[in-house]
């Protein structure tokens, strides 16, 4: 695997990415886009999720502000991706959190057919058994992946991958990506990642847009999308200044993730395929 | 009062807050929420505000930017809060500017039992008018509290604390907190704050974390939320450069908040208590 | 024209400009507003359009993330405009991306009276042919404002000018700004503002603060805020260190807006009148 070839790809075809996400952290998503090299477009009505979808390379499905307008809309973007031979993301946000994010995120799995769904191990449970609880948006730290759970945690991750014939990344301290076949195990990032609002809307961003551009190579690009994602958060902590705190660390990783070339992806990646 | 121990109890405890905010400051809001070692979660669906609010352990309302699904959302996990026992915060953001904004806030107050109410004066003034206006956001500098009518000041929102029954925080260049028995002065604060949007938004996410985290001292935890937020508006512009200007101020007041221990708090705390 | 003047009535009069824009930017677009020393409030509920844009002096309207509610809104508070003779500005994201966003944009330009229209090349020529496509909310490069066909683009947007009755900013590398008579031909900026989102939407909303403090001057305080935005573009990126990308970049900008004084903005200002 060659993730810094994956990064080529993006910056060379500068893919447009449609994004259907929440309100929070769009601002973000839609910078991070344009550091990695690719071009962001937000709409979230459903009167023109089918026309944007249709210009678009990609499509990037994110859960965290839902309502009654955005729903149909992800469906309507989902679908014609699906028809145009788009690649589609997931970011299940909160899933398990409420009664609609569990059955909206559910919903989305059945009826529209997704690359990649990328989540906390908590979210991805949640989907898993159908059901489930998570405090707010991060993961129950019961959950996480830890190397003395490795075994069965990537075995939980491949055979989810399986289900529903999609990658499956689930980012953590230890973050694993899988196919249902090979599964990349992945230890780049930063504690600090998680008192920032965010990094994980913006790394299911990424994932679309490494996908979009990396045909036939899903697996790949989705790890390429997380190795580089924790590698911005290790480049950004290492910028940082006395009286600095998540505000500018924010800052810093899209800043480190515009700076990121080829050579410095390769280098800085810390994965194994199993 | 010992404000550093209110602040040690929300990162000791790390209160899951419930948002429903406006998508102006919404990002600031969830990056001071984790700066203070609490953890955010944004959710204004009517669907889903009262799961939302039942995983949480307090809520904070902003009706900054109204519409007709975020109304019903407030009122639902408002009256949920109180069914749990959960405190909740009131930030009438331009109350007075608009009908739609006085009477929902007028309304909220009416159906929701809120732990504190935190806005500039002349929002403050129209809810306890039931009428009035404002200068879109801002107060009318006509109103500001100073040390020239703090007398009046400080009488006008301990009564009005006492006719809602809950803490009323009044914030500009003097600040009042105020239980209806007892007033905190505080003076801490830079006037450039001002020329950032979001410092109020914020500084109620803030005073519904402090609340949540110290059960029993509702005004101390209030008083002690607004004295953080001025004190890291302060420690801020200290650490601006040439050059910089009210962008870069909004992360050094959010990385502020993020480095801020109990002994820099208590020591940078300019109050007392009448 | 001495664009130096026109900041410093902004500054003197302190506008207050209603935006109804989209929620990718809007955090941004409220800080610059503060940055050039207008005041701004957000309000998108046809609820309360009519009363906000009472307590207004302009309007600034944004269609980059359209929904049922807002068009509503929209136009509500330019109607409401005109009658009170408030300036408002139309920034038409995406015209052409999508059948929603181009007939939106008509729309609001046949029932609404505005005082400028600003949007890029593509965006701007799918209004003047009533259609068009556009890649996302990027002009197509094949319709790029060049040094070579600027005699053709500067008659193009002057007659597109003239047809509307108010004045055409199209921003790119060369940004040409009309009223339909006079032209002018703005050489400020850099092409890494590009690589942020929300340039464009600063600019318009800066526009709107400009026409809305200069009365009878709409082609010069147009001009004024084009110049203004691309300067700062150019101050920020000199204050640029290594490590640094598009995400302290964007903040850079608006740091520069908010230190810009008239001395500086007419001595960096790179415009001619054709």
């Amino acid at each position: 695997m060659d993730f810094g070839e994956c990064l080529g790809r993006v910056r060379a075809s500068a893919p447009l990415i449609h994004n259907i996400t929440n309100y929070v952290t769009v601002n973000d998503v839609a910078n991070v886009l344009l550091a990695c090299g690719a071009s962001p477009i937000m709409a979230d009505s459903p009167e023109e999720a089918e026309d944007i979808q249709t210009i678009c390379g990609g499509l990037n499905i994110n859960i965290g502000t839902l309502n009654s307008a955005t729903i149909p809309a992800m469906l309507l973007a989902g679908k014609k991706a699906a028809e145009l031979g788009h690649p589609a993301v997931l970011d299940p946000v909160g899933a398990g959190a409420s009664a609609l994010r569990t059955n909206t995120a559910l919903k989305l799995l059945r009826e529209v057919r997704f690359a990649a769904v990328r989540g906390n191990i908590s979210e991805i449970k949640t989907l898993a058994a159908g059901f489930g609880t998570t405090k707010g948006v991060d993961a129950d730290s019961a959950d996480a992946v830890t190397e003395k759970n490795l075994a069965s945690s990537v075995g939980f991750v491949r055979g989810f991958a399986q289900k529903l014939g999609c990658v499956v990344a689930v980012t953590g301290a230890i973050d694993l990506v899988s196919d249902g076949e090979h599964c990349a195990v992945i230890r780049n990032g930063r504690p600090e990642m998680g008192r920032i609002t965010g990094t994980g809307c913006q790394l299911s961003a990424l994932t679309a847009a490494f996908i979009t551009a990396n045909p036939g190579r899903t697996l790949e690009a989705a790890a390429a999308a997380v190795c580089m994602m924790g590698l911005a958060g290790e480049i950004g902590y290492k910028n940082m200044l006395p009286g600095d705190g998540n505000s500018t660390y924010r800052g810093r990783i899209i800043d480190a993730v515009y700076n990121m070339d080829k050579a410095a992806l390769n280098k800085g990646a810390a994965f194994e395929i199993i």
